[in-house]
């Protein structure tokens, strides 16, 4: 068994946006030497997600919205608990929070694995700090 | 380190429909002759997902009432960004997407740690085309 | 490659509560003496779940109430058709569920991949009853 381990790091300006990272995963999987196993994509803070879907404008702004809906941002302590400890990302993110567990592979197979599910994303939940993803290949 | 890999393909007549796959993929875990290791059971399509639970009727209609409530089906381009590209999925489903990485076994053993989880479902969520789901067993 | 399994039960006297298994699976990881691989963690149960986040008891209190309105509990048939089987439980849990599939490490190395995600908990939905979560290292 072989492991191949990199860390992606990402300073969003915004609280909140979607990255593609697409490349750099495919790049890790090749760089790994890895032909048949897993790879997984993690995002090493609990106000960050990972998740796969299409590289389209609107449907982004639409997760934006919907996760405002689902989970409003409010920095008052009544409105969550969370925020009497001094912070203020409510909490909110683990909501939305994914991790990527894909089986990974070879040149042209792993990639014919890729298409059909769009691209990945780091979706960032509190921004305006360089935060990590783990990027960890295992197979042989 | 071993690798097995089979495609499950499904064409679900409606839109929307929870699917019983555990026979398939214990079948899948059985083939590979793999004792010890995962088995990662994914969806290849954003708009579809896979999840445990019980096979229970009344408990997969509560699902598509609920999941109508979450994010409600609406193919107008006001009520979600995405559905401007022509699409009429609303980008809803990825909200409801999971995918499933569980310890495997060998014979009574893997069905015993698959018994009290229920069984394993297919969601679809954007039906009436022919869609795959991965399943992958890694070990030994 | 090696692998190495352990079962945590826990017994929760509320319906719903979270608790922290961080050290347990740190000694599960320790006692595998892998050294790299992966560690799934997953809850033996649809409704319990795993998930990463602050050991902060307002967090905590956030999450039971977003759950209530997101997924409100109410026994009456009416309410979901998955209680007309006699179960109470409402076929909520699987809306939270999740499960942690993380990569491992060995000694410092691994207690520093942990620390910025915050600690690691089990998530009881529909306690008082005696629970189990798997504890899955894999790897060299």
């Amino acid at each position: 068994m072989q492991s191949y381990t990199v860390y992606l790091t990402r300073n969003i300006p915004d609280r909140r946006d979607f990255v593609n990272i697409t490349d750099e995963v495919a790049d890790a999987v090749r760089d790994s030497g890895i032909c048949e196993g897993l790879c997984l994509v993690n995002a090493m803070h609990i106000t960050a997600s990972v998740f796969v879907n299409d590289d389209e404008p609107g449907l982004h702004a639409d997760y934006k919205r919907w996760l405002e809906k689902l989970a409003p941002h409010d920095p008052s302590p009544q409105a969550y608990q969370h925020n009497r400890t001094g912070e203020d990302n409510d909490g909110r993110s683990p909501h939305a929070a994914d991790h990527g567990a894909r089986g990974g592979g070879c040149g042209h197979r792993r990639q014919a694995r890729l298409r059909p599910l769009g691209a990945l994303f780091y979706g960032e939940l509190d921004g305006r700090r360089p935060k990590r993803v783990l990027v960890k290949v295992i197979g042989e």
